[in-house]
C-alpha cells in the first residue's frame, strides 16, 4: 500500500478521492473489467476501506462516477451569455469534445449500451445531461419556451454530437479533434439555417444571431468556404420552366 | 382460442405468422409487459405452440422479431441508382419514417436501452442496420471507398436520424411525420454542403449531386427558401478590417 492512503482525510475528501479514482479507471476500461481492488490500488487505499464508503460495491461506485461525469459535463454549457452565439457554442462544445477524449471507453460503454452496470438510474442521469445542454443551448439562443421545430433542432444537434463523438471514437480519432469541433459547429450553423428556412420563430433567433456575427469570425470563414460549393447550383436558381 | 389456430401452416409460414404477431405487440409494449400468453393470443395459437417454435422463450421471440424488422429496415436504402440523389434518400426515408411511426414504442425502448431483453446479440443486430444503412448511402453518392470525413457526415447523419426520431416520438410526434421528413432531407443537404467546403472528396460528390438537381427540385426549394435567411448575413460577406 502507497504512502497516500495514510494521508489524513475528511469524509468528503475521502469520498471525492475515490469517485476520481474510480472515474479514471471506468474511462478508459469497460465497467465490467474495473474492480474495486483496482479502484484501491489506484487511490492507495485498502480494499475494505473502499467498501466502507460504498457498501454497494462497484455499482455504487460506477454511479458515483458516473453523477461526477454528469456534473463537469453539465458544466460544458455554462458560459457567459455574451458575446458572438457561435463562439459561445464553440468553447462548450472543445469541453464537451475534451470530455469525451479524456474518458473514451467509459464514453463509449455507457452510450453504446449493453453493460452489465447499466440501470434505470444510469440511463437518467445520461437524459438529465441532454436535458440540460438543450436547456442551456436554448437560453443562449434567447428561447427558453421554444416551440416544436426548434426544439426538435436543438435536441437533433445534440444527438448528433454524442453520436459524432461515439463515431470518431470508433474511427480512430480521426480526423483529428480541432477538424471534429470545427465540422460540428459548422453543422450547427447550417441546422439553424435550414430550420430558420421553414420556421418564422427560428428565423427571428437565427437573425439576430447573425447580427452579431463579425467578418473575420468563424461564420463568416463558413460562408467564404460554402461559395465555391454553391456556385455549382446557380441552376437552381432560375425560375422553373412551365 | 379463435379459429386461425386450426389453419394448417408449414413450419416456416407458422414461424412467420408467430414472428409477425410478436412484431406487432412488441412495436407498441414495453418488452417487459409482453407476455408469451399475449403473443399466443395475438396470433390465435396456443401457449405450448409458440414454445414449440421459440424454445427460447420471449427472449427467442424478441431477437426474432428483432431480426424481422431490421431486415426491413435494411430494405429502406434499396432504391435505384438512377435520379437525383435527393428524390431517393427522401424515399429510403420515408420508409425509414413509417417503420418509427408503425413500431414507436418498440423502436424507443430498442434504442434508449435499459430494456431486460438487451443482449450483445440484439445490439449487435442494431450496429448492422446502422452500418448497411451507411454503406448504402454511400454507394448512392458513388463513394463506395469514403475517406474519414465523409464516412463521418454519412454515419453522423444516420446518428442523427435516429436521435430525431426518438425526440419525435418523444414529442408526441410533432412536427406532422411530413415536416419530420423534408427537415431531415434538408439536414443531409446542408451536412454535405458543410462537409464539402472542407473535403475535396465530399466537394466532388455535392458538385455531381447538385448538377443532377432540377430547378423544380427538393434542393432548389431549399435555396429559395435558405435566400432570405443569409440575406441577413451580407456584411459577412466584406473583407475582415485591418
Amino acid at each position: 500500500m502507497s504512502a497516500p492512503a495514510y494521508r489524513r482525510l475528511s469524509v468528503e475528501q475521502r469520498r471525492t478521492q475515490l469517485i476520481e479514482a474510480a472515474l479514471g479507471l471506468f474511462a478508459h476500461q469497460l465497467p465490467e473489467d474495473v474492480s474495486l481492488d483496482g479502484v484501491a490500488a489506484a487511490a492507495g487505499v485498502s480494499r475494505p476501506l473502499v467498501y466502507r464508503y460504498f457498501p454497494g460495491g462497484k455499482q455504487q461506485l460506477y454511479e458515483a462516477a458516473l453523477r461526477s461525469a454528469a456534473d463537469e459535463l453539465e458544466r460544458c454549457f455554462d458560459e457567459p451569455h455574451e458575446g458572438p452565439l457561435v463562439e459561445r457554442l464553440g468553447r462548450a462544445l472543445s469541453r464537451y469534445l475534451r470530455f469525451v477524449d479524456e474518458h473514451d471507453t467509459g464514453f463509449m460503454a455507457l452510450l453504446q449500451g449493453g453493460s452489465v452496470v447499466e440501470t434505470s438510474r444510469t440511463h437518467a442521469i445520461v437524459d438529465e445531461v441532454r436535458r440540460t445542454a438543450a436547456e442551456q443551448i436554448l437560453a443562449h439562443l434567447g428561447a427558453p419556451e421554444p416551440g416544436a421545430r426548434l426544439r426538435l433542432m436543438v435536441r437533433t444537434w445534440i444527438s448528433a454530437v454524442e453520436g459524432a463523438s461515439l463515431i470518431w471514437l470508433d474511427e480512430d480519432k480521426q480526423p483529428p479533434v480541432e477538424g471534429l469541433h470545427d465540422w460540428l459547429l459548422d453543422h450547427f450553423v447550417s441546422l439553424l439555417t435550414i430550420t430558420a428556412a421553414g420556421d418564422p420563430e427560428t428565423a427571428a433567433i437565427a437573425r439576430r444571431a447573425l447580427a452579431r456575427e463579425e467578418a473575420d469570425g468563424r461564420v463568416a470563414g463558413l460562408v467564404r468556404r460554402l461559395l465555391p460549393v454553391v456556385a455549382d447550383g446557380a441552376h437552381l436558381l432560375a425560375p422553373p420552366e412551365g
